[in-house]
This record gives structure tokens, sequence and C-alpha cells, in this order.
């Protein structure tokens, strides 16, 4: 019996293994017709979006790998695809082995298989607007060393022979208001101009279109999860800036709406004023995580000095003002409220004998578009039960799907896109009786968990310095977990944003007003995978007689956490007493959001440890 | 009444305000004779070593201020002197004030004040052997920005008019014998030439001269506090290295020794050898951290290709054999003995009402000397007491010099040189009754070192990844300190060895063997300074059912910590267990090699917490 339904998240399993042979044969064709003897497939659109609409979606198209994360090259005598560890199995089922072979993305990184695998005289093409220009230096490092060279192409060679090519997404836009953005696009304009001025540009290219939604106080409907419209922007210091964005996705308001601080022109025009504007000469400041090298290549060749640095657009978005602050608090007492008759619901059917990690996503789903609130899931809900929940970017599909059963534990990460805030939350649960070893290690990460989230810290500190505080209890036992501790999260856009994150590679300073994610874990391969994961938000610490300005973290999310996992022999008594007063919060907060049932169990699940 | 009088430390008061404006104008006729209107004199020698010999003090001579780091600007009209926050007050009292300006050395730097201050048209001469390559590519971006030009030049102004300048030292040149070394030359260098392969280059020039004393086994006797032997050699990736030494400091046993692994050269000849090497149009590794600018101009004027980087001998070194390891820990224990008998001297006498900081300093050398094996101290002794221990890198002079009384605290921090290690260790000691916000602190410092001393982290940690466990305590009552947590620590070398550290800067990996210091503090100005140091080992940490390669610290310095500081309530049963632990290996090692006094002071010292 599944009474729920999912609609913003699927579970086909990928295909497997079709032989796109002719789909190789024509792009080699094309290659040649080219005059280059190889080219270069980066699952990346035009502005490294973490999710892609199917236009851009060039390397699952030629190769059959959906993955999120690939390059692939493809020579006249072989092809060979790059993932990560993660996608290692599924790159081999699904590409036709006979055509493709598979290699490392990360360690080694693809530039060394290019450097030791091409030969002199050959040469490589690249689409400049999907790969950044750094990430181009390395490959052009990569082939001068095997005497290759590495060409940029004109037009995409994959789209002259994609005749079936999905048109570009045309998702309406929507005025992000005041109630919820706190911050009128003048106020902000006039701060992205101040930063212009600090990094001596004549303009900014805002290609990341997180930034320009946060920006100019929209939001759409293009990509999957994340509520962006797909634009460019262009903010002269001093001048009217302009919104490249095709028109067909704007309402007569919204474009009212825009042209109150800026022009709007067509997407394609982003070329030649851009062309014109480096023309004069002018030093134009470009966000090297996002920017892809044409533009660079663009700036350049028309006269111009691209300026390649981090996004200041960034820092200014992580900042959360008071009204987002506010809003991402409601949006978090919403989703625990769903969230409690989620978990209240498992606990009392998860050993129903036919319940499944779909099931589970599914009834979520429903939990929380019940708040009638729901835009969209923030990212597909990982449920990981037994060995499942090993794998740490799980996505269950139909084939991989299990049924959930007694002596597992079940871990569910999931999120919600609400106008107010973007949620993402893990717990994990225990199913019948959990044994003494997961008891543990589910308290290990507990008490890693807590020491971020008791955390005390000055002004000025990264995430960098606080990582190893969530991993010091798993370290004392000869264990770790191989992610970052976490990462920045957007106002109703993306669940992942930087530019801060708690990780060893985290060197943004932490400010008032970031939100970041606090989800260590331990995942025994083949057997059961633990995380605890709230959001944060990054408050004043108010310590009596502190000689330095100090901060800390207020918990948003609030979900019990599973008592039956805890062992409190473990934990010391301000753990305990932190714990407790958390978990009365929690029920003091959501229970009178909730149904009787909820509610009866909300109070036991909060009980005191 | 002094018993004690201390040979390796002095204690004068820096000279202060000597008008030496006559200096200063040959200076600038010498520099307008050379065809510059401007000069720069770091606080430097041709090798950046920390402790350099008097013949290389340019900035003292010139301007009066002894500091160990400095840099000054001459300009025809002004000179200026940069320093950083620890001497700001010194150079203020050293200088002529007429005739120079104090500036910030850090934060800014000395760039930004050049950037702002320069004509258009200056030319700003410097020595090349004086800096390093990255250090002149800042100036030049500096001089560049404000239309000036940096200008190197040939030989040193100051030498030519610096009429009594000291020669250089000829200390005596020894073998560190393979009992220390625990590794012969020919094996070092075996690995060594493997890190030149590995860097792809045809040589590796050795600019930092603790690499060649560590390379060839030997010590000198050049520069205060360690043995390092003033000198540089060449390694080629295939036949014999060279060293380049002055003659006169090597005895004929010495020589024999060196020459059964390389040809010994006079130290003028350096600079003709690699010009011709570079001739053939070689690669040169250079340490890009102690290697002069002008070794990088030779190599590339004489057509070779300097490849600058992180000295590869640097690691080698920081990672102790065997043979070191069963040394350093002979070392401690002796070290060990020496503290435990002043520590119970100073309980006796401290109250005395005649006894000073100097006294003190004193005596523990004297304990030190007693021992029969220390060859110096490993630095200038810090004795800080009351208000003086809250300076950071306070040397005790005869004009600072405090009694010690009732109340306060005194923190002692000091180390050997012996042939079979190196020591460093520092104590804070109550004097009379302490505060209870004393003893809060001392605890919160205490519980700081040790959650470095009881870590547990896998292979490939760094020291950044635990600097914050230091630092924990301290943050969550609102307080710091501001200085790193730990320093690798040499062989009968240098106290201050890289590459590793503990500090949020440490993206060293800890490798078992390595030898770092561990020494939290708490700084009250103007009231008093508490630090706890012992170094510590890396070891394998053996943790039953480990998933991952672990690694621990062991500490190596035995001395109690001062029980009446401590404030049990505050510190968990772990921990007291570690200290109570800790304290019964202390006394167990050091109480067979004491006096019945010191003996009796030690059982007390290490009693249960």
């Amino acid at each position: 019996m599944n009474v729920f339904e999912a609609h913003f998240q699927t579970f086909e399993d990928p295909e497997g293994g079709t032989p796109l042979s002719s789909r190789l044969a024509a792009l080699r064709e094309e290659l040649s017709r080219r005059g280059v003897t190889g080219f270069l497939i980066p699952r990346a659109d035009s502005q490294q979006n973490e999710y892609v609409p199917p236009s851009e979606e060039r390397l699952a198209w030629l190769s059959g790998f959906t993955g999120s994360a690939g390059l692939a090259a493809v020579l006249t005598d072989q092809a060979v695809l790059f993932v990560d560890g993660r996608y290692t199995l599924q790159a081999a089922q699904q590409v036709d082995g006979a055509a493709w072979t598979v290699a490392s993305l990360v360690d080694p990184p693809p530039e060394s298989w290019l450097g030791s695998n091409l030969r002199t005289g050959d040469r490589i093409g690249y689409d400049p607007w999907l790969h950044t220009t750094s990430a181009v230096e390395r490959l052009q490092a990569a082939c001068a060393k095997a005497g290759a060279e590495l060409v940029p192409l004109d037009r995409n060679p994959i789209d002259a022979i994609w005749t079936e090519r999905p048109s570009p997404p045309l998702g309406p836009v929507s005025v992000h208001e005041l109630a919820f953005a706190g911050e009128a696009e003048d106020v902000k304009l006039g701060k992205i101009r101040a930063e212009i001025a600090r990094l001596k540009a004549d303009a900014l290219v805002v290609s990341d279109p997180h930034a320009v939604a946060w920006t100019f106080n929209i939001r759409g409907a293009d990509v999957a999860h994340t509520p962006l419209p797909l634009s460019f922007a262009l903010i002269p210091k001093d001048g009217r800036p302009i919104i490249f964005i095709d028109g067909r996705k704007l309402s007569n308001a919204t474009r009212d709406h825009l042209e109150r601080n800026a022009s709007v022109a067509p997407a394609e025009q982003l070329t030649s004023t851009l062309g014109q504007l480096a023309a004069q000469g002018t030093t134009i400041a470009l966000d090297a995580a996002t920017a892809a090298d044409a533009l660079s290549r663009l700036i350049t060749q028309a006269g111009g000095k691209p300026l390649r640095g981090a996004d200041p657009l960034a820092l200014l978005k992580a900042v959360k003002n008071d009204t987002e602050i506010a809003g991402t608090r409601k949006a978090h007492i919403r989703d625990g409220a769903a969230l409690a008759r989620f978990l209240s619901w498992l606990d009392r059917e998860a050993l129903n004998g036919v319940m499944t990690e779909i099931d589970a996503v599914e009834a979520l789903e429903t939990f929380r578009r019940e708040t009638g609130a729901l835009k969209d899931v923030s990212f597909p809900t990982i449920s990981g039960s037994g060995p499942n929940g090993a794998i740490v970017h799980y996505r269950v599909s139909r084939k991989s799907n299990r049924r959930i059963q007694a002596g597992e534990l079940l871990l569910i990460d999931s999120g919600g896109q609400y106008q107010d805030g973007t949620t993402d939350v893990t717990r994990t649960v225990a199913i019948g009786t959990p044994t003494s070893e997961m008891r543990d290690r589910f308290t290990r990460v507990l008490r890693g968990h807590l020491a971020i989230a008791r955390a005390v810290f000055p002004d000025g500190t990264t995430g960098a310095q606080l990582d190893s505080f969530a991993r010091q209890y798993l370290w004392s036992a000869g264990l770790d977990f191989e992610h970052g501790t976490g990462h920045g999260v957007g106002s109703y856009l993306s669940v992942h944003e930087g530019p801060a994150r708690i990780s060893k590679l985290g060197t943004t300073s932490l400010k008032r007003g970031m939100i970041l994610s606090n989800e260590p874990g331990y995942y025994k391969s083949n057997a059961y995978g633990i995380r605890i994961e709230n959001l944060e938000l990054v408050v004043a610490a108010d310590i009596a007689g502190a000689e330095k300005t100090m901060n800390a973290f207020k918990a948003l999310t609030l979900a019990p956490i599973d008592r039956r996992l805890i062992e409190p022999s473990l934990m010391s008594p301000d753990e305990l007493d932190w714990l407790n007063a958390y978990h009365v919060r929690v029920r003091e907060t959501i229970s009178p959001l909730v149904d009787e049932a909820t509610r009866a169990w909300l109070a036991q699940a909060t009980e005191k440890v």
C-alpha cells in the first residue's frame, strides 16, 4: 500500500550500455571536418551549473553516462570517459564498453591521462563556453606536455550532429518579493558597485545565475531543484546594468520589475555587448569559478582586460539579512513539522514488511507538499537503507530500491525549497533494534555534530579551523568520513552555496548571517551509513568577559535525533544537556503544528536522554 | 646571593637612540655615487638565517635597531624602519627619532608604504643576496606602482662604508657522528638525488645551512644557539656534490669526512661554479624560502633555468630516524632532570625577596650545564614574571629585569642544545598563591595542550587541522592566543625547523618521526602570561579495529606541570587520567637522576590531581 506519490523526484534506472556508436561515429566525422583529432566533452553548461537543462546534457547524449560530473575525451581511435569514485560503477554500466574506456576524474586527473596518451601533432578541440579559464590552462599544459595542441572551436561539434537536441528551458521568471529578499535591488547594486571599485575594474560580468537571481530579486524555473533563471548580467561600475535573458521567460510584471534597475537584452546579445565594452580597453571582472573561458577570450580579443578572481557577489549573497533569516526560521519550522510527521509515520510503518526506500522518499515529499508551501525538493532525497546507506551520494532507483528491514539503519537526507528559505536535513533512523556497534558509531558522529553545533570561535575563523572538531571522536576510534563537514546554503536558491564551507579546504571566514550545514557521518561499506545534519546559522556569541568578538552556531533545523541510537555513557554531561535542550526546543516548536499521533510520537522521541 | 652565571645568554639593554647620523650620511653619499635614490636594508644574511653573525648585522649597525626582524628603506630625504608589533616600542627607543621613522612590517607590509611614498623616477637599490626572489617580486611590484624602479646592486653599499665591519665567523666544523645522525651521508644523498629527479631538475642548490649540516652530518659554531656551519652546497643529480665553505673552519679530520662524499670548495667559488653549470642550460632547483635572489639571477643570466620551490631536503630532515629519536629521548630525560632541579630550587627560593628573572635564567642554564652535555641553550631563555610574562617574545634585559613576587606567575620558556637532541620546554609556575582567574586560564590552556597531546589523527592530517584543538577551551570563554600552537624542532639543529607546524597555516602533513612543539598559551596584558609547552613526537596510534592508518603524539618533554594552577573541576576524567599518568612517567624517569631534595620535590609535584 503506497498512498504517496512524488513529483519532484523520479526513480528511473539509468539506461545501460545502449550502443550509441552511430553518435560517436558522427562526432568523429564532424571533428575531421573541423580539422581536429579529438574533442573534450565536459558535463557542464556555459555557467558551470550544478543542475543543467536537458539541452546541455551533451555528455549523456553522446556516451549514455548520466552522472552529475564527468569529462569525455573522444580521439580518432579511442574514447575515454573520466569520472570520480562515486560514478566508476555507474559509468561502466552505462557506456558501451566496446567504444569507451572509463578512467579517473580526480586522482589522477584527466590531464595526467592526456599528458601521457596524446600524440605529438594532435589537435584537441574544446568548446570554450563549457570550461573555465583555469580548467583550460590545465588542459593546455597537459596537451603541451604531449606535444599536442588545445584548439578552441567556435560552435560545439556535438550540437551540429545532435538533431533531436531539446530546446533550452523557458521556465517563467518570478519576482522574489522584498518580503522574502529583505533588500532592494538598488541597495544590492550599490554594494556590488563598491566591490567593482575595490577590484579597480570598470565592470563585472555576473556569470553565475544564482548571483543574477540574488542581485535582481528574481527566481526562475529552468533547472531542477534550484529556482534559478538561466541568465547573465553585466554590471558597469557606473551606468545601467544589463540582464541577458530569453525574453519569453518574462511576464510584463517581471520585466517591469527588472527594468526599474536594469536594461533587459536577449541572451545572445551578451557577446556583442561585452565585446563593445571591452573594445574601449576596459578592465572587466569575471568570476573565476563560473565564467566560461569564452568570456575571457572575447574580452582579450576585443582589447579589454579580463580580471579573474573570486565572485564579489558570492560573499554578499552568503551573508543573509534579517528578513532572510526570519524567513529561513519559518521555513525550518514548517519543514520540521513535515519531517516530524514523516518520522512518526516511519516509526509506525517501517516494519510493515513492504516499505521500501522509494516509499520513504515519496512519503516525505508528500508531507512536505502538504505544508502547501513546497516549491520543489532542494535535491533528490537520499534514502539509503542498510548497505545503501553507506553510499555517500546514493540516489535510489527502481533497480537499487530495497525493502526496509529490521536491524538496519535508514539514512534520509532531504530538503525543501520554500519561498522563505531552503532546507537540508539528514536523520539516521534505527529500524528495529540497532547493534551496539551502530550505537557506538552513531554516538561518535553525534558528538562530532555537537562539537560543531556548540563551537564558539573568534571573528575571522574559517571553516577549515573547525572541520576537525566534527571528526575527533571518530578519529579516536580509527574511523573518519570522506567528505567535508558542511556547505553553505542559499536563501530560496542553491542548497550548495559558496564561498564558505566547513572543510579542510574552507578558507572563507565564517560571518554572522551565513547558513552552513553541519553533517558529519560514518559509512561502513556494505553494511550501513550514518549522517546527522542540521543547518546552522552563524550568530554572535554572547560571553561575559570575552576579549575578542566571538561567534557561534544556532541550529535552524528542528527534528529529533534518534535516541535509540545514542549511547549516553559515551557522552559528556554538557553534550547531553545540549541535546536535551535541543529536543525540548524541537518539541515545543513543532508540537502545536502537528496532528495528535505525531505529537504523541514527538513527546517520546524528545524525552530526556 | 646569586651563585649562578650564564654564558650562553647575555642581558645587555639595547643601546638607545645613539645618533648614528654620520653612518646614514655616509650611506646616502655612497648611494649617490652608485646612481640610486634609495636602498633597502633587511635584517637578513644571504641564507635567511634566524640567527645571523655580527658581520651581517647591517641593519643594527646603520640604525641602532637590534631586533630579530626588520627592514629599512633609506631614501634621499627620509629613512624608514619597518618592524612588527613585537618591536614597535624597542625600535622607537633604539633609533634616532630625528633621522628615522618607524613603520609597520606586517599589516600593512612595507610594500604598501613604498607604493604610496616613492616618487616617479626613484631608483631604489637592493642587495640581491639579502632577499629571496619572492620578496624581490613583491618589492618590484610596489616600486612599479609608484613609477619607481628596483635596482639590484653588485656590492652592498653598507659594506663599502662599514670600516670596522667584523669578519665572518670561523666556528670550527665538527663531524656529527653516525651514533647521533643515524644515517650515513651517502644514504641521504641517494634520497636527495631521488628528489632532484622527481623535480625534473639537473641539480639542487642547498642554500639552507641547516640542510647542508643535515646532509653531510656536520655541525658548526658560526651563529648563536644553533650549531650550523655557514655554507652552501651544490648537489647534481649525477656526479659529486660540492660544499662551499671557508676552509679555515675545517680540521683535517672534518675535511676527510666531507671529502668521502663531496668536493670542498671555497665559499666564494659558489657563484662561478653555479654559473658554469647554468651555462650548460641546466635546470637548477632552489629553495624558495632561503635562496637569495642573486642565485636565481645568476642562473638565469648564465643561461640556466632556476626552479624555485619547497626545499626537498626540509621534509627528509624533519622526519627523524630511529637513532635521532633515541637520542632526543635521552636528551629530554637529561634536560628533564636539570629542569626538575631548577623547578625544585625555584619553589624553595622564589620568595627569598631578591630573586629576579635573570637569576632564574642563570640558574636554569647552570643546572643544564651541570649535565656536562650542554652545547648551548637552544634560544635565549624567556623568563617573564608578572606583566613581563604577557609579552610573548619577551627577552629579559638588565633594564626590564624584575624581582619575582608573591601572587605572580613566572613563565619560563627555554631549551638546550645537546649532541643527541634539541629541547624546548615552557612551564608556568605559581609564585605564592595564584588567583582563581589565573587557575581558570591555566586550566583552559592545559586542556588545549592535552587536546593536542591526546589527539589521534589519520595519516595525511596537517597541523592546520589540529591547531583549533588547542584553542577551543579559551574560545569558549572568549579568549585566544595570538601565535601558532607549535613548530617543528631539529635534531641538534634549529629549534625552529620547517616544514611542519601546528598552526592554521600548517599545510604539511604530520609524519611519524616528526618532532613538534605543543605550546598553547594565554596572555593578559600588563598582568601575566601562561604557556605550557612539551615537544611531541609523531608516532603510530595503535587502535583496535581502526579502518585507517592513524597517528598520535607522544610527549618527549618530562617536567611536572604546576598542580597549584590546575582547577580539576574544569577537567574531564580522561584529561585527569592523562595528566596523572604523565606525572607518574615524569617521576619514575627523572627521580633516579636527581638529588634527594629534588626527588622529594618531584614526589609532591607529581602527586595525583
